[in-house]
């Protein structure tokens, strides 16, 4: 059995548990949540940096960061399911990379509350982080994913967009209606992106 | 021709940079300097996210992030050269995301006097970052790479290591002396990356 280290609110998590279930491998995986600020948390031994998602092997043998894990997965799953191979790699790849620019960033914003008094924000840096989301979100709007694909770009943009809902009310879909069609498509295709939904409480 | 949108300081850019001299691709690569925090930058439309690196291919796609440029490199190398394949693939990359952790965490230290008033500055903040970059030095401490291999994870750690005696006066080196003799025999293997050392001024 393998352990993930997660927590229920991570969209990075949430890539790795819908990719699971996609792949079949879900019965392999425990779930264990892992609170990141508590320092004896055997999370940061697992991975120094004490990031989640983190995957604990059997022999005890860690993997991380997420596109890390998620490629293990494919590579465990057979290889080439979340990830073509060859040329057409590094275009899935990047807009996977572009879909995690857009969770780090809106992390950040959230960090800014949590990590900081109100008096001491930095309109400069959250207007930052806004611009790579505004950005990539219009970038996504013009070149909607293909709806029949479930690789790592996609469960990247779903898990990007669900971490908006979730902590921003979901302002982005006035501005994106050809990402909320996408977005529906997705989780009608891939049931565990309505299953991993964080509920507060 | 390739070019690779960077800055003479980003240890990111610097693994791009050292990598293609290690493969024999620089002189498909121009290196071409991008100010992100310039809003007409054409950077903000090769990546939205506005980050370096990004390498710009001759038909104008972009491929980011600094993971997968090093990917799309060694696989133009023809591959298996910087990243192995099979289960051996997993702990290459696992040890390069740990590196990239480090540059994440001092680039958020550095971020922290660029972008905010010291008043302001969080020193809780500050402390989780560094407590991510000392247990991170503390693991590659306790099980050194090997010396004779360069691969994406020997790439991320020296230049890890180097931003650490750029941006925080090399202070890592008295508690790590197992890594200050690896990086001597890396940069005498890889002569690339004093090559690509930043220089003020």
């Amino acid at each position: 059995m393998m352990l993930l280290r997660s927590s229920s609110a991570s969209p990075f998590a949430r890539k790795i548990r819908i990719a699971a279930d996609v792949l079949g491998l879900s019965d392999r995986i425990e779930v264990t949540p892992a609170d990141t600020s508590d320092p004896a948390e055997p999370l940061r031994t697992q991975n120094p940096l004490g990031k989640i998602p983190t995957l604990v092997l059997a022999d005890g043998a860690a993997i991380y960061d997420s596109a890390v894990i998620l490629e293990y997965l494919d590579f465990l799953a057979g290889g080439g399911r979340l990830i073509p191979s060859g040329e057409a790699r590094f275009d899935v790849l990047t807009r996977a990379a572009l879909a995690d620019g857009v969770m780090d960033a809106a992390i950040l914003t959230i960090y800014e509350q949590r990590w900081r008094d109100a008096a001491t924000h930095s309109a400069r840096w959250l207007d930052h982080q806004s611009g790579k989301i505004a950005r990539a979100l219009a970038a996504f709007e013009a070149a909607a994913p293909d709806p029949a694909a479930i690789d790592v770009a996609a469960i990247g943009l779903a898990c990007a967009l669900g971490y908006l809902d979730l902590r921003f009310g979901g302002k982005w879909r006035a501005d994106h209606p050809k990402l909320v069609v996408w977005l529906d498509a997705f989780a009608a295709k891939a049931p565990a992106f309505e299953a991993t939904r964080h509920r507060e409480g």
